[in-house]
């Protein structure tokens, strides 16, 4: 067994999952999970698309494909992006098995054991085990409402990191999106450097504003220095996760690395979902449903706003999201979050405690609750529970 | 960058990268692929699986699904290798992305830098490349026509080894399969140590004779001593590689630690063609499938194997194949194997030079010809080609 292999079990809190696995009733209302709602999936659009393929593309839908991607698809993908800003000239696109797997080909790129790498503090639990996989040291850098903190990134870019990953945009499990100043302080910091950004963009699409939307730029669309950040999306949000399709654009040095080490992973992604994923992207299909689906997140979390802010008690705060899945609460003080959780799972409802976000899985007085996957009727009696627990314990 | 990937430019050569890049002519006969061929595929059956999915499946098949597999696969999978023997009840399935991956998992288990693995010479250089990106030292065990060496294998024991890879059963590339007696030899000699086996048997299903079949009887399902045993099979060959579906058997122990790694790989494996194998194998499609194929490789194998004792030199030696895609052959000696591609690429065919799966990439004197893909008349016509581009070079 590897040194990573002997510590695995201690990666993950036994004392949450024994917690998780109590919340399984069928009535059961769960804010925890980050997946999309199944009845939002576009299953007619995916049996029409397989119904109309051609023979050609049923049988290349079966066979082994290039490493890097269906070349359809990365054709259509590539337009689809340059269309957002990205610069795919200088830029070349990888698809991956999940924008998981492009964090797993990054981290066994760079990152040997006892090599420092940066993320947020909180960040999203798969990149966090991805990383922590290969024996880094994770340093986290905390956060506000707009963002991460520059000074405290300034001081840490002196422990030598490997590179910053990041979540710039509809942030997991934090809810909140950088701001343009915000933004643009980090470039200002890393442009000065050569450590590489890793940016992860999972929940881009799912903005809720128009308004919004044109103050959120990719840090990959705006760097001067795009050459030192790679770029990962997903099509689990957008289309759906079971395809285990994403992406990741990177320049040519990058890209050759990561094409050799994607094929000792899994040598190809399926090529199946990528044929569907394909025809999905050029028929317009995508775009559509994406927008469909944006409408139905937006009015699912206005409902869990409204709910918070009603049931839950004034000391709780938390940012508004401007898209995406989740909201990060900071809880009253004195609030025990397993406490909490414990208690709620009990009253029916579950939701994730915040120090499974913490890179040292340090206790730090938020939960994050989704809104993605429930209907509004339940998100409303959902958080009532939650609301009552925390006035119960603060009395 | 970590070490491995500075080194990894160093894992292909780029000498048979650049010969190999020249076989793109259309009227090229390749026996270089391990693909099944595309004129094969259950295209029809997939179209009609599709089409009858209830809405729950098509909903299922597009969400994340658990990371050790979609369960009623996981069970259906299960009972299907009950049936073949395989010892269910103290292991445990984990569907993988593609048998690579179980590959790769196994590896980032077992291998910290420095660490000696064993595998035959020659061996699946996927599996070496996988094992490669960990930075172990791979010692490889040479074979006679009747599987791995039982000498070597003791003196190599006395290294250390993390774990030993072998495919017995029609093996990649080396065409051959282990004898019954040279099986109870190699468990012989592994059950009195500790040292794990990593079992691929992605072609097993592949046997072109019922008689031979009984006499092949898998590692896993033999030994005494089974947990010591990692199995690993695929569905590639079995339905499709674009599916990216494998799966691995191991016991409890194994079997946390792999989930873990997986966890932190890609979270799970497609569920879209998950939720496709379980209705192909469960309708009974899947061995109907395959009776199928069999044949159809089989006729294929007599074919190439009629034509290389008609066009090859006499000295040119092979041990006729089983099972499964390959033909392992010994040149006649003074024949270099680079300078052979090149002369036969000019001439309009293309097979993979020996060193290619060679642990250490050192020429060997072999070349591996794949009849998988290739139908009857081109067979004859390739063969003859590289036949008489020998016999030139003889002279």
């Amino acid at each position: 067994m590897t040194r990573f292999s002997q510590s695995v079990s201690a990666l993950r809190s036994s004392a949450i999952r024994d917690l998780m696995s109590l919340a399984t009733r069928p009535d059961m209302i769960s804010f925890a999970g980050g997946m999309p709602d199944n009845e939002l999936f576009p299953i007619h659009e995916v049996q029409e698309i397989v119904d109309n393929l051609s023979v050609k593309e049923q049988q290349v839908a079966m066979q082994y494909g290039p490493t890097t991607g269906y070349p359809p698809l990365l054709e259509a993908l590539g337009e689809w992006l340059r269309k957002k800003g990205f610069p795919m000239d200088t830029n070349k696109l990888i698809i991956t098995t999940g924008s998981l797997q492009a964090i797993n080909i990054w981290a066994k790129m760079f990152i040997d054991p006892g090599d420092v790498v940066l993320t947020e503090n909180p960040a999203f639990i798969g990149a966090l085990s991805a990383f922590g996989s290969y024996m880094p040291t994770i340093h986290g850098i905390n956060m506000d409402g707009h963002g991460i903190l520059i000074e405290p990134l300034k001081e840490a870019l002196k422990l030598d990191p490997k590179f910053l990953y990041i979540t710039p945009t509809f942030h997991n499990p934090a809810g909140l999106t950088y701001s343009p100043e915000r933004r643009r302080e980090l470039l200002d910091v890393m442009n000065a450097t050569e450590v590489p950004i890793l940016e992860d963009d999972a929940y881009g699409e799912l903005w809720f504003d128009e308004e919004d939307k044109q103050h959120i730029v990719p840090l990959k669309v705006q760097s001067e220095k795009e050459q030192q950040i790679c770029y990962t999306g997903s099509f689990s949000k957008i289309f759906g996760p079971g395809m285990r399709l994403g992406w990741m654009l990177v320049g040519e040095e990058f890209y050759r690395k990561a094409e050799l080490c994607k094929q000792c992973i899994d040598a190809c992604s399926p090529t199946f979902t990528q044929v569907l994923a394909h025809r999905f992207l050029v028929s317009g299909q995508l775009d559509s449903y994406v927008a469909s689906v944006r409408s139905i997140y937006h009015k699912r979390c206005e409902y869990m706003v409204d709910a918070i802010k009603r049931y839950f008690p004034s000391e709780a705060s938390f940012v508004e999201p401007k898209g995406g899945f989740y909201i990060w609460v900071k809880l009253p003080d004195g609030i025990d979050e397993m406490e909490l959780l414990k208690e709620v799972i009990a009253e029916g409802a579950v939701f994730v405690v915040g120090s499974t976000f913490d890179p040292q899985g340090a206790s730090n007085g938020y939960i994050r609750v989704s809104y993605c996957n429930t209907a509004e009727d339940k998100i409303e009696k959902g958080i009532k529970i939650i609301g009552d627990v925390m006035k119960k314990m603060m009395k």
